[in-house]
């Protein structure tokens, strides 16, 4: 892996939905301020909710991938379309490039495909969104890209204890549509991070039962669950936080809510697939890989 | 299998999500002008968006299924909830019972427990629904329950081609939320049934590339799809038919669309787990597994 250091050299890819491209002009612009940015001129093509065909998003990953000076890969925008390319990516290509992606949300398909390539990758805001973040979010993504994440603190405590290992997961609609492919994340003795964005409650119940009954739930060490942003109650009342309570606090492993991770306001960055320290009963997640090295 | 005439007894249960108390006791004096009725008195028990616990609604189907008398069991609503009761109810149990069940939506998930059993099951309107129902919808839904099914003409070829196997399927979303399960339906040479309300577009690929990823596409004889209720395109104007026809017509089976099966004014009920023959050049879809008998 190249540094991510000023200067270095980030290939800017749109594998999922459009965008809006004065949004990404900005992101572009201010990742220019400190990097060499390099995208295709083909980025901002769009067919239906797809930001270009399937071959035009493949080509400009396995593009992204062949560039010998790629220090990291992010992502322009999440929406869907990511685990339209799985079947076609290749696991060695990923392995041996060794090249970090930034994104989260849809770009959960390819984030578990890192994973599964053991190159690790950055949950995190993408290009579009980045165009119209804060300086202080800005400042805070460029840290978290050239160094390990922060150590979050105040999480809530759901159930207490301790436990180490490899941050993996993300958006839970597009975990569940991982279940029964061959795309699925590592999650064994995984800590796994959960969030997500305008599914209405019984939706979430839908996703954590089938992967309860997949087993995928049995093998982490535990859960830490970020956002639930506009993950609405019906009339019933239920929340979205109830049902996750429901299905993780009986998993024996410690977990933790309320990280600033996902769709909300703050959406801070985090790297998938190096060992993480989550200790659930103080509320702190932090980033150990440092110290095994 | 006890025969479905006028005068059997129907078992009516709630496995999956609330509803109205007035449909429900509409539902159920229709049905009472033929069959013998017999529900549990808790059938109207809400907890949260479920009809009540999930212990009482494993304890109902299970009662129901331990009913020597019962020749159908009759689900009150789908909704969400079924595929909560999947990992406790006995495969055994239902095979021994070999009692057929009424439902769709979320009753998908039950369904796909009753193919593994090798037990028939009908795919059509439930108690509350029959409530609301037409006398004509009413009279149809009967001589389905009572016979084979009808032989529905008209149907939109996709591609065409002969294809014979059992019918298996119903909701796309509860479908993929079997995906990677122990409770998937066995869909090796089936014909498949598609149908689905409220997703977007987007939402369908999903469920259909994770489908297509875990192989269960593979498999199948041919497709019939049905409703696409309210499955409205976002402003990419990408409507939900040409989603399917995207990732069906390349199968290399017979496919037809606009079966009137699922959540549209006309839901034309069909037994699952019986042979069917699709005609996809002609249009028509028929049951004929009284022809192997």
């Amino acid at each position: 892996m190249r540094p991510i250091v000023r200067g270095a050299v980030l290939r800017v890819v749109a594998p999922s939905g459009p965008f809006d491209p004065e949004d990404f002009a900005a992101g572009v612009a201010f990742l220019r301020e400190r990097y060499e940015v390099r995208h295709r001129s083909d980025v901002l093509d769009r067919a239906g909710y797809l930001a270009g065909s399937d071959e035009r998003r493949l080509d400009e990953l396995n593009e992204a991938l062949a560039d010998p000076d790629a220090a990291a890969i992010v992502a322009a925008r999440g929406g869907y379309g990511a685990t339209r390319l799985l079947s076609d990516l290749s696991l060695e290509r990923v392995r041996d490039a060794a090249i970090p992606l930034v994104g989260f949300s849809d770009i959960t398909a390819l984030h578990a495909l890192w994973a599964r390539a053991s190159v690790p990758s950055m949950h995190g805001s993408m290009v579009a969104a980045l165009g119209r973040s804060s300086d202080e979010a800005r400042a805070r993504w460029v840290t978290a890209l050239e160094g390990d994440g922060p150590t979050l603190e105040g999480l809530e405590r759901w159930v207490g204890g301790v436990a180490e290992g490899p941050l993996l997961g993300g958006n839970v609609a597009v975990l569940g549509s991982l279940l029964g492919t061959p795309h699925a994340p590592p999650l064994e003795g995984a800590l796994l991070l959960l969030e997500d964005v305008g599914e209405r409650p019984y939706r979430l119940d839908r996703v954590l039962t089938s992967m309860a009954q997949a087993g995928w739930l049995d093998r982490v060490a535990g859960v830490v669950v970020g956002e639930l942003t506009d993950c609405r109650p019906g009339t019933d009342g239920v929340t979205a936080e109830a049902v996750l309570r429901e299905r993780l606090e009986g998993l024996g492993v410690p977990v933790v809510g309320a990280l600033p991770v996902g769709h909300g306001d703050r959406n801070e960055a985090l790297w998938l697939g190096q060992r993480h320290r989550l200790d659930a009963t103080l509320g702190t997640l932090e980033n150990v890989s440092a110290s095994q090295g």
